[in-house]
C-alpha cells in the first residue's frame, strides 16, 4: 500500500511541477524537466546526502513511467485544470504525508539522531518543490505562503513521540502520515499561515 | 581522440559561461566561477547522483587549466564575440555531442536502465548551462529556447538503437555524437524549436 | 579551540541568512531554512562532492543547535541590527577564515591536488551564502561585490606556500586563518573590490 501510495505522490507532484512550467510559458521540454525534478528533487537531495547512490529513482524506472504519465496528464487536461485543482491538491497532499514518512525512515535506517530524521522526512517532502520554483525562478511558494513544511516538521514530531509507544509499524506509519494529512487539510481551509517578521 | 574532444568541449563551456556572466556584469572573480560551473557542473551533478566521488574534475586538474584558459580567452576576446559566436557556437555544439555520450557511458558502466542513461547523458550535457543561468537568475535558456537537451535525448535514444547493431564501440560513439552535433548545426540553421503550450 | 572558531563561524553564517531572509519578508519558517542551508550548505556541497557522506552536519546534532541559537538570536535583535551589524561582520569573517581552513583540510586528507583543496576551501566558505542569495532569488552577492571569494583563494595560496616550511599545524592553520581574516578585514575597511569587465 505504502508503494502505491509512492507512486500517487510522485504522480502529483509531477503535475504539480507541469503545471507551473506551463504558466511560465516553458517549451514541452522544459515542462517536462520541471515536471521531473518536481517529483523526484527531494528524494535526490535527500539519497545524495546519506550517501545512497545511484539515487532512487535512477535504479527503478519505475519513477519515469510515472513521471511521464503525470506530465502526459498534466498536458492533457491543463485547460480544465480549475476544476481539476481540487483533486490535485489532494494528491500533493498525500504526497507531502507519504514523502515525509519515507526521508523519515531512511534516517533512522542508518542511525540518524530524530532531529535530523525530521530535517530528512521535511527536505524530501519539500525540496522537489523549492528546486521547482528556482528553475522558474522565483522565490519557494513554501517559503512564503501556507505552513507547508512546518507541518512536515510537526508530522516528524508526532512520528517520534508515537514512536515510543512501541506501536506495530504499519500504524505508526499511517497514524504519521494520516496526521500529516490532516493538518495539511485544515491548514488550507482555514487559511493558517505564518506571518513575515516585522523587521523594521 | 575522445579526450581531446572532451577538452574542447569543457573549454567552449567554460567560455559560454564566462560570456554570459560579462553580459551580467558580474566581476572577474564572479565570471571564473560561472565560468567553471557551466563546464564542471553538469559531469559534477552526474557524478554526484551516481556516486562517483571525488567527482571527476577534483581527481584530474588538467580541468582547471583547461577552464582557467577557455576564461582568459573569453576575456581578451570579449570585444570580439561577435565575429566570434560561430565558432563558440560550433565548440558549445562538440561540447553537446561529447558530453552527452560520455554521460550515457557512465550510467552503462554501472549498469543502469536506458532511459535513465539518456538522462545521465542529458542531465550531463545540459545542467551546466541550467546552473550558469540559475547563478545568474535567469530562467534557463534550454527550457525557452531551442531545442538543445531534446536533441540529447534523440541523440541517446539513437544510440541504444544503433548499440544493438554490434558496431564497433569507436563508430558507435562517433555516429552518435556526429548525429547530436548535425541535428544542433540543422536546428539553428532552420530555427527549429518547440511552442510552449496554450495554456488558456 | 578550532572546534569554537566553527562554532562561532556557523551561528555567524546563520544569523546572517537569517537577517537577508527576514528583509525578503519571508516567513518565520522560510527564515529558519535560508538560516540553516548558509550555515552549512558550502560544507554540505563540499562533503557531497568528495563523497564524504552522511555530511557532516548530519553526523553532528550540535551543529542544529547553534544554528537554532543563531535564528533566535537573529529574530529577537533584529530591530537592532543596525548597531550589531559590525559584530555579525566580525564573526562572519571568522566563518570565513575558519571554514576555507576546514576545507582546505578536508581536500588534503584524501590526497587532492592543491589547487582542488584551494576550491574546496573556497567553496566551503562560500557556497552558504550563494544558496542563500539564489533561494531569494538574487545574483549571489559574491559575484557582484567585495572580494570575498578572492580572499579564499589567496589564504589557499598562502597556506600551501607556509605548509613548504613545515611549520606546526597548529601554527600554520592560525596564521592562514589570521591572513584571510586580516585581508577581509582591510578590503572592507578601504573599499578593496573587483570592477565588473566592461563588454563592449
Amino acid at each position: 500500500m505504502f508503494h502505491l501510495l509512492d507512486i500517487i505522490g510522485t504522480m502529483a507532484f509531477a503535475m504539480s511541477g507541469a503545471l507551473t512550467a506551463m504558466h511560465k510559458k516553458l517549451d514541452p521540454f522544459g515542462v517536462f524537466i520541471i515536471a521531473f525534478v518536481t517529483a523526484v528533487g527531494g528524494g535526490t537531495l535527500r539519497d545524495i546526502m546519506i550517501g545512497r547512490t545511484p539515487v532512487g529513482w535512477m535504479l527503478d524506472v519505475n519513477y519515469v513511467y510515472v513521471i511521464v504519465v503525470g506530465f502526459i496528464l498534466a498536458i492533457l487536461f491543463r485547460k480544465k485544470f480549475d476544476s481539476l485543482r481540487t483533486s490535485l491538491f489532494f494528491f500533493d497532499t498525500i504526497g507531502l504525508g507519504v514523502f515525509t514518512l519515507i526521508g523519515l525512515e531512511k534516517g533512522i535506517n542508518i542511525g540518524l539522531h530524530p532531529a535530523i530524521c525530521i530535517a530528512l522526512g521535511t527536505l524530501t517532502a519539500c525540496f522537489g518543490g523549492v528546486i521547482r520554483d528556482i528553475l522558474c525562478t522565483e522565490i519557494p511558494v513554501i517559503f512564503r505562503k501556507e505552513i507547508y513544511a512546518t507541518i512536515c516538521i510537526f508530522g516528524g514530531i508526532v512520528f517520534f513521540m508515537l514512536r515510543k509507544l512501541n506501536l506495530d509499524a504499519d500504524v505508526l506509519y499511517l497514524t504519521t502520515s494520516l496526521f500529516i494529512i490532516s493538518i495539511r487539510l485544515m491548514a488550507v481551509k482555514f487559511k493558517w499561515h505564518l506571518s513575515p517578521l516585522s523587521y523594521k
